[in-house]
């Protein structure tokens, strides 16, 4: 390289009027205009107008006849005004541009498959194909400079609060619990693997064995997960550990850090404490467990009031412990067609429901197809209970399942707060979502599986608390959620040794194969444990909520497609001959 | 938690006497003396005296009886000074300790298998296997925390000079080229398989040609190789990577980001620029491309002079095309009595020579037992050369290989510098070694192989300057040495595909080989690819040094065995079987 910028391409004004300068960058645009080149130069910083005038150096205009978009060059020249009437007061450098005396070519560009720009309708493959130039465009260069900043600003944040950045190892043991694990094969033990860890759990928590007290580490984790939705194979979590600390002491720091990430990154003052939300009532009130509270909308229960009615759609599954909830739609609800509630039981449907009934209430009367089937009292009471009235609406989804109807409900809310525009300029919400149960039941394999996972202290002080009864257990668990996206997700440990082979033994997790998988766990628990907890973020989804992206794609710089592949490089793909041998591997149908 | 901690057990002086305060940690001595318990409390920050008098509080006291080490309490009390001759200047909270009033026991500890103590004779593989409890000592905990704040100064310095930090993925393509890869088996696509990274070379150039300019991240890489001497199957590099620069740019940026390390970490200013050496001068003056320059003990070339001598050991290679050299050792060297010179020689035998000779000069003669195969002028002219005077001593290997006769010196420089304790005290020398051959010869395989990598910049112009003699062909590559360790290495990039297509030829990389391992790279090279090149620090070896520990496995938190094996979770192991058949494989002998 001859020529060595002097400045970005992203910072001269007028007040760097004739100065000599040196830009690097590549050719975004280039327009001929009698006999005078405009090229756009463009950096990580910006752009700015080069000219090359004839008139100027003939020999350099001669050369820049032959640059093409992407062409990378850097040139030397003189900065000028731009008369009055060219100027571009939406570009910082749109004041002036760069009169070109000398030039040098770094790089040639074939023709790209698709146009630097962020609007494209290009399809997604294409794009991953050539991920090395999609994030070329302005758009993913801002979410990538974003993620950045949200990890400097995490990581100062953690340290001044005298957080240890300290790193656990990928090469883990395989310990299949929950999701499944990626394997690593050992070559100098054929036969034997290394797992990739799910998160760095057991390793924080032994951090705090080895007492160093406040953990943390922005880490990738890994599962081997059918991917549906928004998932990838690899992601990144902010993972926080404290020693000597009860869920407040969590919630407390993290609020701060939270706090901060909203202050540095979006400029934004968020109330504290945040709003709490047990799980029950969050499930109840919201039909999930990361309710979005920044609209109304809220479940309520009538199965006890439509326990009698003739309606057996309604009273069959109020009689047998199921549920009946109503949703009062206000009255934009009022203004759906019934073409549009057709739609919303489409949905319902999809989601679970056996069916959506759906009322009206115009002048005083309900206006539905189940009318019929009730009384005058009972229309009245119900349009009571749910404080329904004129030209509002309402739906009511019934099921022996009372899960099916809060998760029903619950999707129709979310759907229905965004078709109505509930959240549009409402301020963020931020909730913690407390005292989760510490067992559901498995149905299939009729036995206790772990909500948070098995680690993860009960609110309770005795062993045998725990044995009455698994599923009243509640836990020292607690979610963070952000407009209805759960963030964050994390407990007070449990640091004792008795209390944590109960909850193996509960999760059917025989003695022998505690030992095997988690020994070194319990043997950690009798060495004089602290109390301790931790969280962690989803740090993709947090860097896409704040960059306004549906996909964690966009922030991840060279993402997996739906199908676990990287379209680039073409992996994963066979291995050689000799690398299976020296396995002691063998590929079997 | 009943008692929260309102201090550490680190910062309480006689300024806080009388103050009612609540410690937190781990009990690591106890000691009764007349019916009072004295315990000195642990925790990350320090140790404070706690003290349990049955006239203050009967029943607290009662209950410390019970404490043993390693014990987890909280206590409240009161600081007070302690009496004048009971002080200990030493510690920061020695001035003072406190009168317990309340007690709260967090967790109980079995007895442990070893103290807790920095002066151990444990032997390492109990402490890998109760790692956790290993790391509780001092000197770890030291070490972590300088190893976190090591991370966050590069962070933080790097982010200054707008270096943005970018994740790569860790699940890529196995390009089987060097090392090893650790392989992880594709369930979804049974038969194939992703690999871990080496380094994330490829994907850190790629985003060059994105345009992100300046890169950075400090990044977990894996090596599946046969471990020896202080290597660890996973590692974490401090990998950076710049556009729109050469050698000198990324040098000037690495010089600051170690002196501002130097600053932060060991409060020491180091002299910029640092020294640079050429590989070649490096190997002829110390026989090694990571010289140790903070002393002399230089090799000195005496080929031609001894091309004639009677001595067949050192004429005959002479005569061959092969080298004699010899070290001055100084006055040093002439106390070194017969059986230290043999066991020099059998150093020197172990490295590869076939022998060592040596010289004292005493009133002015030489002792030595080649004596007889010189003349007096022959002598005369060597000790000339040699500068040896009056009481020194010098050595002599002299090979048919040159390369042998500069390994055998150069480990026996290093070996007699530490003998001779000649870089005690001195200031620390940093050292750029530069202008790399591109290629070695691998005489086994019989092809070239890259020096650096096979992505390094020749220091030529043309593709057909390439082809005349790649032996040489310098590259643009370069070392950084910190009194004799390497501890960074990096180069300029090739940028245009032609050359990168011309150095997978000599490498031997057919065109379809580089095309299906390749292709993405040599096709991003062609859409505008910027002049780019960077560096890469071993951050567990720097780590190390800053720690003034031997092994790297000081400074990493759950280490491998050099047998690659987990002692504390007893990784790896075998899988379960449906593990092995949702992934297809079969072990086979």
């Amino acid at each position: 390289m001859k020529l060595k910028r002097t400045h970005s391409c992203g910072e001269l004004t007028l007040s760097d009027r004739e100065k000599e300068v040196i830009l690097s960058g590549w050719v975004h645009t280039r327009r001929d205009h009698g006999g005078v080149i405009f090229i756009d130069l463009r950096d990580r910083y910006g752009m700015t107008q080069v000219v090359f005038n004839p008139n100027v150096n003939s020999a350099v205009h001669r050369q820049a006849e032959g640059l093409r978009s992407e062409y990378v060059i850097s040139i030397k020249g003189r900065v000028e005004a731009r008369p009055q009437g060219m100027r571009n007061s939406k570009m910082k450098t749109g004041d002036i541009d760069i009169l070109v005396t000398e030039f040098e070519l770094l790089n040639e560009s074939k023709v790209l498959p698709f146009v630097i720009e962020d609007q494209t309708d290009v399809s997604e493959p294409v794009r991953l194909k050539y991920r090395y130039l999609d994030l070329r465009r302005p758009a993913f260069q801002k979410n990538f400079i974003l993620r950045h900043e949200m990890a400097q600003v995490i990581r100062h944040y953690l340290s001044k609060q005298k957080f240890l950045e300290l790193e656990t190892p990928f090469l883990i043991k395989s310990t299949p619990e929950g999701a499944r694990d990626f394997v690593v094969p050992s070559r100098i033990y054929p036969g034997c693997f290394y797992a990739l860890p799910q998160s760095p759990q057991l390793f924080k928590q032994l951090f705090m064995v080895s007492g160093f007290e406040r953990y943390f580490q922005i880490v990738r984790c890994f599962r081997d997960e059918d991917l549906r939705a928004d998932r990838q194979p690899e992601f990144t979590q902010v993972d926080i550990e404290m020693s000597f600390v009860d869920q407040e002491d969590v919630m407390a720091l993290v609020e701060g850090l939270v706090c901060e990430i909203f202050q540095k990154i979006n400029h934004v003052d968020i109330h504290r404490p945040f709003r709490r939300c047990t799980y029950q009532e969050a499930v109840s009130r919201y039909g999930v467990d990361r309710p979005d509270l920044r609209f109304g909308l809220e479940l309520t229960d009538v199965t006890s009031i439509v326990k009698n009615v003739s309606f057996k759609v309604f009273s069959a599954p109020a009689e047998r412990n199921g549920k009946v909830k109503a949703i009062n739609l206000g009255v934009l609800g009022g203004k759906l067609s019934r073409k549009d509630f057709d739609d919303l039981e489409k949905l319902a449907k999809e989601w679970g429901a056996k069916g959506l009934a759906w009322v009206k209430y115009e002048q005083g009367q309900w206006k539905s197809p189940i009318a019929k089937y009730f009384s005058s009292k009972e229309m009245e009471t119900l349009s009571q209970k749910l404080n329904l009235t004129e030209a509002e609406a309402c739906i009511f989804v019934s099921d022996e399942n009372p899960d099916v109807v809060n998760q029903v409900l619950g999707n129709l809310r979310i759907h229905l707060g965004k078709k109505f525009k509930l959240s549009e300029g409402k301020p963020d919400q931020l909730c913690w979502v407390t005292d989760f149960p510490m067992f559901e039941l498995d149905s299939e394999e009729n036995r206790y599986v772990a909500k948070h996972h098995p680690f993860t202290a009960p609110a309770i002080g005795s062993v045998s608390d725990l044995d009455q009864d698994p599923l009243q257990v509640i836990s020292k668990g607690y979610d963070l959620v952000w407009n209805g996206t759960e963030i964050a997700g994390g407990s007070i440990r449990i640091h004792e040794a008795p209390i944590q082979s109960k909850v193996f033994e509960i999760l059917k997790i025989g003695s022998e194969e505690a030992q095997e998988k988690f020994g070194f766990l319990l043997e950690a628990l009798q060495f004089g444990t602290p109390p301790h907890g931790g969280i962690a973020f989803g740090f993709d989804r947090l860097c896409a909520l704040f960059c306004g992206v549906e996909s964690i794609r966009e922030v991840i710089a060279f993402p997996k497609t739906q199908k676990v592949q990287c379209l680039m490089t073409h992996s994963p793909a066979p291995l050689e001959d000799r690398q299976l041998k020296e396995l002691h591997l063998k590929y079997v149908d």
